[in-house]
């Protein structure tokens, strides 16, 4: 399911170390070397990486590649040397100090909370938070957003969801009924909804989904769509989407992230880096299915240089 | 703060299983070396031999522990034996369980939310809680309670706390101001009040409830008792308590267990069991400046035998 490929004899992780350090010395930097190394290693190897370049030279990796590396080529290989739960959590906060109208800026804490990787990796996440920024994820949001924005968020991220495939019909026709009952009274952020959505395991909330278009005529995401075009509106299409099918959102935010004049190539690294090591295979065939072109072309005709060639690393190229 | 006794020396866990093993031999149990065992282990050590004891003997402990004792001691000795989050999950789903008129029978899950011995604790029991039951301690909140109760509940044991002393007087007082109001209006179950309770640190939280004080006259929790004497007041009540003072909510929880004709033999065991390795030192003395007596006498004077002696040696005397 992941893009991320790791050779099948791993260095260790102190010649790795000894390989970037001397990239970095000397004039300019050896960006080739950082991508077929850092590029070709998982979360847990890169966390291994990390601890061995502090041992042995008394500094931090990611202040090393700050100063070596710039643009969004460095601000990509950041993101991914990061310990993803460290990642997830400033990516969270840069979300909440984002002052723009919409709810465009709050799609990463929508992803860490209804497409985690595990529901560990969100407990994970909401501590490294409160680690980093003397204060819990939930307080910020609360401080930050205001209702009916906050009561929902705060609901997803305090989520810690069965992760095995456990589903009742029953629940699954009650919870539609109740859905589609607050989406006709435009109740959106009733405690039932927050209730459902925050609570629910995902396979559970996908036969809800389903049961919701038999029953009604057509997806929950569309009626909720058609219901208003507030944020309240399309912060639960999101929400829904994400629970739904994370390959679907993601192959959306790659999408939006390339269209138009111009890339938006923090929206782009986030969507890779976030799932190279996931899902991001699935994600690849989902963006074909929907746009009728390859992701990897898409990526290749709206990025250059180093920064298109560590994406490519990442969704699985041999560059 | 913890009352448990562990000796300087503490012997190998295949020591301890060799000598527990052979106090379940023969006729009868030796009840007192199986206290004098696991009484004097701490969590970790408990694990251990728990491990140990199930390699040694391809039997597992709690099953041995269940076919050798009886009575409230067997009840107890089991209720400590466990892993303290899987023991918590196994007190929450009881709770869920009963059918009891009132809020009382809800304490336990009151408690691990409110009073948890760390922020991840209260995380490994919503994990343990899936592993048990095969869907998060949430959806069988949810599924049991009804609205306001499900409501407060829910985003309690959803919490993930910041957990050092970070304490905003702002804060404080404005939040003091919305508690205030909602009381005033009789809205107890506001989003504000549940945001509130259950994501700011305790220590702001304490910071919040003495500015009421200051500023209304009275404490929270006797303006919440003197607004209703309903289950949604009783809850906030004990909510209340248990966040601002745990050692005066276990204080009351064990006087509460032995006044009047006969014990709450569960109820006394689960106040002993679940803080004597957390905060018991604290809750003894607390219990002695509300009751003015000594808890290990009230203990004695309400309680017998081997259950009388695994209880005192919790408390810390040396039997």
């Amino acid at each position: 399911m992941a893009t991320l490929r790791v050779p099948d004899v791993v260095p260790s992780p102190t010649d790795d170390c000894e390989r970037l350090r001397k990239a970095f010395k000397g004039w300019g930097t050896d960006e080739k070397t950082v991508i077929s190394i850092l590029g070709h290693r998982n979360a847990n190897q890169r966390r291994k990486i990390r601890e061995t370049y502090h041992q042995l030279y008394n500094k931090s990796l990611i202040a090393d590649l700050e100063s070596e590396l710039s643009g969004d080529f460095g601000k990509a290989v950041i993101l991914w040397t990061y310990d993803p739960a460290e990642r997830d959590a400033r990516l969270a906060k840069q979300a909440l100090q984002t002052t723009k109208r919409g709810i465009n800026h709050l799609h990463p804490i929508i992803e860490m909370a209804c497409a985690p990787s595990s529901p560990h990796h969100l407990v994970a996440v909401r501590q490294a938070y409160c680690s980093l920024y003397d204060c819990s994820l939930e307080e910020d949001i609360g401080s930050t957003l205001s209702l009916p924005l906050r009561k929902i968020l705060v609901g997803l991220v305090s989520s810690y969801r069965y992760d095995k495939e456990v589903i009742s019909m029953d629940v699954a026709n009650s919870e539609a009924d109740l859905l589609h009952n607050a989406i006709d009274k435009k109740q959106l952020d009733h405690d039932y909804v927050v209730w459902i959505l925050s609570t629910r395991n995902v396979f559970q909330l996908r036969a809800t989904f389903q049961c919701y278009t038999k029953k009604f005529g057509n997806p929950i995401e569309e009626d909720i769509k058609n219901s208003g075009k507030g944020d309240l509106e399309n912060l639960l299409r999101v929400i829904i989407i994400c629970l739904d099918s994370p390959e679907r959102h993601f192959a959306e935010v790659v999408q939006n992230s390339i269209i138009g004049i111009g890339t938006d190539e923090d929206m782009l690294t986030r969507a890779i880096v976030t799932r190279a090591e996931v899902d991001m295979m699935k994600v690849r065939g989902e963006y074909f299915n929907m746009y009728k072109s390859s992701m990897d072309n898409a990526v290749i005709g709206d990025t250059s240089g180093d920064y298109k060639n560590f994406l490519l690393t990442l969704l699985g190229a041999k560059i």
